[in-house]
């Protein structure tokens, strides 16, 4: 059985956006795991893994820290389970749009949700949460909260390509999901585990995408404890 | 013999960034073609596509339209040549990357070359371009080169996620090129083709990746007429 340390917030949720990744992959790779949560402030419990953040997987004698590379450990220890990337070049792509989504849309998703992440993380991370965000937005949370619409609107801007490619093709990856789907779904998952916003309008094609994402793996992502 | 109808600028210029896709994605794999070029007003010489717009390849029997299904098309025709998704999970990425590149970084790209293009193109196609890049911009192209500082800054920032991506990888693709680093490079070749302008800083990653691009296939893309 493979262990998954990952961010602990109230009422059971599970929020963080790169521990969806990997539990993403996790089930795309037919993998059983069970959870570890862990506080943000909680450093020493994964001081095993050489770092100071999660996720990190243990599986037997293996521990692999950081969603990107347990992607790639998975993807090269269970070669005969369903593909992650398909290839080098399917990884290679599957980098770059990790670099997009990681600088572009997660900042944009979190000027519209961060206020609301902060009432769900645990109690007691969100001295911390509030310090290192405000520090990372240059902004307060209250200011986050008042410019809302605005950044409701930067959010819509910046995933107007997604929403083209998605009028093209089922899935980001083609017409069936893998590794770059489950990178562009963890931040509407962590939108939806901490925040009641809906951040989609209802005729964006990234909602019916968002829906089938929510399907998978026995609707796996769909039924857990969120906002 | 494979023929590319492509748009032709001054000086023998070959300028179409799409066409640019095309002529990298013959040469990945391994095949020669013969460039005809037509003006961007001269919709009779390409009837024969079904289309009003280049690049178009006949290839035998087969004639393609668009950037992107002649890479569809090359990469399933011609199997055996070296891959240019590697499987249906690169071919799905690498089009969401087209989507990004071709809404985002083109656009980009345009506010910085613009009136440098304009002066460039065949004379026969000078007032149609002023008049549909005018349109699709909506500034005038006299505006576009006074707020040329602005826009080389708005393009910077819209790079900076494969400036990291290309700090942990030599390609798009991983570590060997393929079509998504095409895409990508095609709009680079378009500057460089059309623009005196250096648009990458020297110390930028990109910068790099752009000499190694202009290396591939005998320095194929580095030895053609510029401006």
């Amino acid at each position: 059985m493979i262990t998954l340390w990952e961010l602990k917030g109230r009422g059971g949720r599970r929020y963080s956006l790169f521990s969806w990744r990997a539990r993403m992959a996790l089930r795309h790779k037919e993998l059983e795991f069970e959870s570890e949560p862990v506080c943000l402030t909680d450093k020493a419990t994964i001081e095993f893994s050489g770092g100071r953040t999660v996720p990190v997987i243990r599986d037997g004698d293996a521990v692999v820290r950081d969603s990107w590379k347990i992607a790639e450990y998975l993807e090269h220890r269970y070669a005969e389970a369903p593909p992650l990337f398909g290839g080098e070049i399917g990884q290679g792509v599957s980098h770059a749009f990790n670099a997009w989504v990681d600088r572009v849309v997660v900042p944009a998703m979190f000027r519209v949700i961060a206020a609301d992440v902060h009432e769900r993380v645990d109690p007691a991370d969100a001295d911390y949460f509030r310090a290192s965000i405000e520090k990372f937005l240059g902004t307060t949370l209250e200011e986050t909260r008042a410019g809302g619409d605005q950044a409701l609107r930067g959010l819509g801007r910046t995933l107007e390509p997604m929403q083209a490619a998605l009028k093209r093709q089922p899935y980001v990856c083609g017409s069936r999901p893998a590794y770059a789907d489950y990178i562009l779904f963890s931040v509407f998952q962590w939108a939806r585990v901490m925040s009641p916003q809906e951040v989609l309008g209802p005729e964006n094609p990234l909602c019916a995408w968002r829906e089938r994402m929510l399907d998978l793996f026995g609707a796996f992502a769909r039924n857990v404890p969120v906002a």
